[in-house]
């Protein structure tokens, strides 16, 4: 897979272990977006961090209890949520399912 | 809803026609990115574009023929698709479902 790549298959592209009970297969990239899929088990956390990108989720499936610059809220497939740069944020999976998490630029550290 | 806005419920969030066969939902934004979920019923069809926004998009769930610079894929859901700025692009979806488009910068024509 490679810069601006038009067309990401699922079953072509590869999982990446990335915390306990969680994976990540990244969906397409170019210097200044990124998108991101990620499957949660039940339990898994997305620990609390904070990154100088701009991202922009939406819960697929499961459920989520979002952190997000000290404010939480659990939210369902079809929920989204928004952490502007350096705000700090996390996720606890109370539902197994998945997410999508896009950045704009690139996270370059994700390559 | 507004810029930078944390947490989008679906269920609170005004789906907007955008065509035969067709609605969406903003699910996210801020003035360098926005995250938007389409709903397509089967025949319903995306025409070709273009647009200086560059964009990643992930298929949540049924078929689509997507079209980028000439070229057409069939997508599942899973899979994703990269269109860099001004280059033509459109979806047939031909089974049912639902697409996430996001753009770098946020597209204020939508808003």
């Amino acid at each position: 897979m490679s810069y601006e790549e038009k067309f990401i298959f699922e079953d072509r592209t590869r999982w990446q272990a990335c915390g306990e009970g969680m994976k990540r297969q990244i969906m397409g990239y170019g210097k200044d977006l990124m998108l991101v899929k990620i499957d949660f088990e039940k339990g898994a956390v997305g620990t609390m961090h904070t990154h100088p990108h701009t991202q922009s989720s939406m819960v697929v499936s499961g459920s989520f209890e979002v952190t997000i610059g000290g404010e939480t809220r659990t939210l369902h497939g079809g929920d989204g949520y928004f952490v502007a740069p350096d705000v700090e944020h996390g996720v606890l999976c109370t539902e197994k399912g998945t997410l999508i998490d896009t950045f704009t630029p690139c996270r370059e550290d994700f390559l």
